[in-house]
């Protein structure tokens, strides 16, 4: 490796649905900074994934020894990252505006911090996330316009980047989520992080 | 923990036509023997699990996308471990007579070496697995007398058995492979590997 050259910059596909999603959102951003490697959120719809693999709903549900299984897994996963942890009461939640919101937030400063709020409503207090009200709660916490936000979000024109973002997904081959990619090297996985970051920096 | 008290053993599901099961198979005996744990193998047959879960065939063939990552990520895996890799030109190999034999030395001091070998032609070598001839050329090469082997591996009694310890690993939950126990507790995947020895050491 070249001490020099600039590491290059991970993708990072995610759902708010997705529970292995909610592990790599809370560390990412700081994992990222500390080989200043660059982060690109890619915030997706996995729903539709699923189905075009046709699944009605998340194989975590449809899988009932492998849903049963994923929570044991989940809860040992949040020990190890230490991470708090509360099995949601409702899975996958609906995840639709959160995303919207997020695409518009991808390349803006309060991005990792919107993204790990959500997280940790969906994923620690077992709340719903799919609202105004909740979303407009969070924006205007973080110091953000709340309602400008929200209509932006719910446009046409965001509402059809959603539906591209995640036919560029399925394009690309991703099956599932969180979804890594540095360069067109695919990583599945929070389990993989930690190797795609390192592929950022590698030759 | 009490640094005193003994360890508890790991219990190691596998399946010769796995290729997730390839790494384990390949770094156990060694990582359990690190940590003084003991390792009980448990082969058995992957393919009646996924027919019971509506899966016609392994989901790394019959989902196209996840296929074609997997392949992927078992060169880089392999990369990791520092262990040989072969993509395997028929996936995923039979695998009945070899786990018939596996049943009969899970308990004798030749079961690592063996399976070893197994996983090598498989995943190294790219050669066929499920024939006496092979068999036979294994158990010779590791100083066993083969034909006796091979025919009380092939006997009715023996052939109960595996479909008993397939059973076994449907009714505790097994829903693919490599699967570890740790007394009740059940760890998926070879990425899981370390975190269920250390559970092992732990109380």
């Amino acid at each position: 490796m070249n001490k020099m050259s600039k590491p290059k910059a991970i993708e990072f596909w995610f759902d708010f649905a997705s529970n292995y999603s909610y592990l790599s959102v809370m560390r990412i951003e700081a994992a990222a900074a500390r080989l200043s490697v660059d982060l690109r959120w890619r915030p997706f719809l996995l729903g539709p994934i699923f189905h075009s693999l046709g699944w009605s709903n998340s194989p975590f549900v449809l899988q009932k020894a492998k849903g049963d299984y994923v929570w044991q897994d989940m809860a040992r996963e949040c020990e190890k990252y230490r991470l708090p942890w509360t099995r949601p009461s409702t899975f996958p939640r609906a995840s639709l505006l959160p995303l919207r919101v997020a695409l518009l937030g991808a390349e803006q400063d309060w991005m990792g911090a919107y993204c790990r709020r959500l997280m940790s409503l969906n994923f620690v207090e077992d709340g719903e996330i799919d609202s105004r009200e909740v979303l407009a709660q969070v924006l205007t916490q973080l110091g953000l316009p709340a309602q400008a936000i929200l209509d932006e979000a719910a446009s046409e024109a965001n509402k059809l980047r959603l539906r591209q973002q995640t036919e560029t997904a399925a394009n690309r081959g991703v099956f599932g989520a969180p979804m890594f990619f540095v360069g067109d090297e695919m990583f599945w996985g929070n389990d993989r992080l930690d190797d795609a970051l390192l592929r950022c920096t590698q030759r």
